[in-house]
């Protein structure tokens, strides 16, 4: 692990676990699994177990899952310093509604259950601040649903241009579209007409 | 309370916390606050806060938001043995960005974090059922949200009539057609073609 990542993590715990000391957040740095994958890396297969979560230190994974028809949609992108866990696979064993890849070379943590309970007797204030995560979570995807419902997809591209700006173009655009609930050519048609829109 | 409406939350709360003896669901059973609202009651304006979870012993409620542009927009439909909760309201006192109304005449449980808090207290178990239930929740709203991406406006009115079978003929089209993220007009020909395909 390079320098640089290694003070995001430092930074990143200690965001996590606010007064906690510095050498406990050395302590757990130290303990942490960071592994590198090539772009195109499959982590997790749809229907296995996910027992891995992933904290993105570089680059880009996807989450994605295909229909009965043989459709595959896009769930996911998850970059720099977002986690990304399957629940019910990290959690419970459960098999995985979603395959996970990596879109770009990329460097992530990797946490387990296991790794999380011993944590979390080292810790004491960590279950609430996990607990309160928990419910962040949930709270912010009750709302991306609603608004997912309400947009139009010309407004949901300007949103995803928005809020997670320079994303659109480190993703492939069938990618980008399915994960924006339209056909490639709408989205084609939507960025032309945003393009001619901002020329006039 | 009726008889009926007793039973019915006497074996919810037995399916919450399983082995709690008799006595204690009485218990906590008579200690509920029930209440009745006429169709049409508004429950929670949109911006207020919501500190109030619910849960329908008859009836049906609605969440809803009014984007900027002014159009109102169904998030959610929460019938019998349902509950409803704006966990930034409920559980951080934060504005709720839906508001709720009743679309029938209800009959609800309420529910708030102090009473949660002392009940957590009295029944040992009770804290990593609720932990469970938020973890099953957010893994459930993840996979929804990525299934409304993936779905077409068609295939979306049709797993609504599989998965929450009767409730379309109690609700406005309106609503449903803003809950299915498409207009009223695009809800009427989709009902048309599958009409036209049964009755072929």
């Amino acid at each position: 692990m390079t320098e640089d990542l290694r003070a995001i993590l430092l930074s990143y715990v200690d965001t996590l676990v606010p007064g906690i000391s510095k050498d406990e957040v050395d302590g757990i740095v130290e303990n942490l699994r960071v592994s590198s994958y090539g772009k195109g890396t499959k982590l997790v297969s749809q229907g296995d177990v996910a027992l891995d979560c992933y904290f993105v230190l570089k680059g880009c994974l996807r989450t994605f899952h295909v229909t009965e028809d043989g459709h595959e949609h896009t769930a996911g992108f998850f970059v720099e310093q977002e986690t990304l866990t399957v629940l019910e696979s990290y959690r419970y064993g459960r098999p995985s509604p979603f395959g996970i890849e990596c879109l770009e070379d990329s460097i992530v943590v990797l946490g387990r259950l296991e790794e999380e309970q011993r944590l979390l007797e080292r810790e004491a204030g960590l279950g609430a601040i996990l607990q309160r995560g928990l419910e962040e979570a949930l709270a912010a995807q009750v709302k991306d649903l609603a608004r997912f419902r309400a947009q139009s997809p010309g407004e949901r591209y300007e949103e995803f241009l928005r809020a997670r700006p320079g994303l659109a173009g480190r993703v492939a655009q069938h990618q980008l579209a399915s994960y924006l609930g339209v056909t490639p050519e709408s989205l084609s048609r939507i960025k032309r007409r945003l393009s001619r829109a901002s020329g006039s």
